[in-house]
């Protein structure tokens, strides 16, 4: 119980539960599962930084450079990427607000591209979604949010879509979201 | 001559030739061959962001969000990374001011541990090393990094062993520096 705890079920976690703070909860819960996997050696995943580009920076002392005036970039790829079983693998995670839908405008359109290119040189993409209505996340293979994506006649994907594209990821304490379990099922 | 121009042949050319500034060159030239990859669609890799510790961000509006107190963080892995042919690529580039060595403490230790993390799940993991003064960049595989880090009897891996041990990687326009043919060659 010690080592990674969800957040859900440890009354003391500090985190809020307003719809403001679910998105950082599923960044959280993804971190302690690829924390997970580099510890267990099952895989190498992390989240890549946010893009910022920096403006202004002080240099009170030389060891603690400190950016007075920095904004926050359109990110030109997903969030995670890494290597398991020898394969790269690329993600994007949206947790969701709405309970009926993941609006399309959560994902920028280079995104979609990058997430093409990882297919087309052999990757595996996909995208990891949390509707925190039904506390419910699901993986969905890339080329089927690339399909949806490029063909769409709505500004949405309906939840139904994710029940019936979509593959649940259980909830567990060790993983949180045991996402590579999904990969080694479809893949 | 009008795609990507090697910095060094544009008399133009805004960088500042400062040893301070050839690291960025190196990062410079190295964005254009990764943009030259991903144009041809030769692979996709590109660099992460640097990581950063945001401390106070303003909301003047709500369009642009205004970073106003942040620190560089101690990156955990390697800058650069993607997919060539199927494989997963990982490297960190690094730009030498001295003229004789590569002091080991511009590497991080837990950038050492990530390239071993890397190898042993599959990846292609190395490094890609410029000595500013002789302008010569060298490949130099992610294994001999790692032996010659975990081995070391000096503070430092003299310029001599990367002539040794590396492979020279030749300038050219397109790309500046073609680094994915070291690995055809070598791989």
């Amino acid at each position: 119980m010690i080592g990674y705890p969800n957040g859900k079920s440890n009354p003391s976690n500090k985190e809020k539960t307003s719809a403001s703070n679910r998105g950082m909860s599923l960044e959280y819960d993804l971190n302690l599962t690829n924390q997970y996997y580099l510890d267990l050696d099952i895989a190498v995943i992390h989240k890549k930084p946010t893009p910022i580009q920096i403006v202004s920076v002080d240099y009170p002392k030389r060891t603690a450079a400190k950016i007075t005036e920095a904004y926050f970039k359109i990110p030109s790829t997903t969030d995670y990427n890494g290597i398991y079983k020898g394969k790269a693998i690329d993600f994007e995670a949206k947790a969701i607000g709405s309970k009926t839908a993941l609006p399309f405008n959560v994902i920028h359109k280079h995104q979609i591209e990058h997430l093409k290119k990882v297919r087309k040189h052999g990757g595996i993409c996909f995208l990891i979604i949390r509707f925190n209505y039904y506390d419910e996340t699901y993986f969905v293979d890339g080329q089927l949010i690339i399909d949806a994506y490029e063909t769409r006649e709505r500004a949405s994907l309906p939840y139904k879509w994710f029940k019936e594209n979509g593959h649940p990821i259980p909830y567990s304490l060790t993983p949180p979201v045991d996402y590579l379990k999904i990969i080694d099922k479809i893949y």
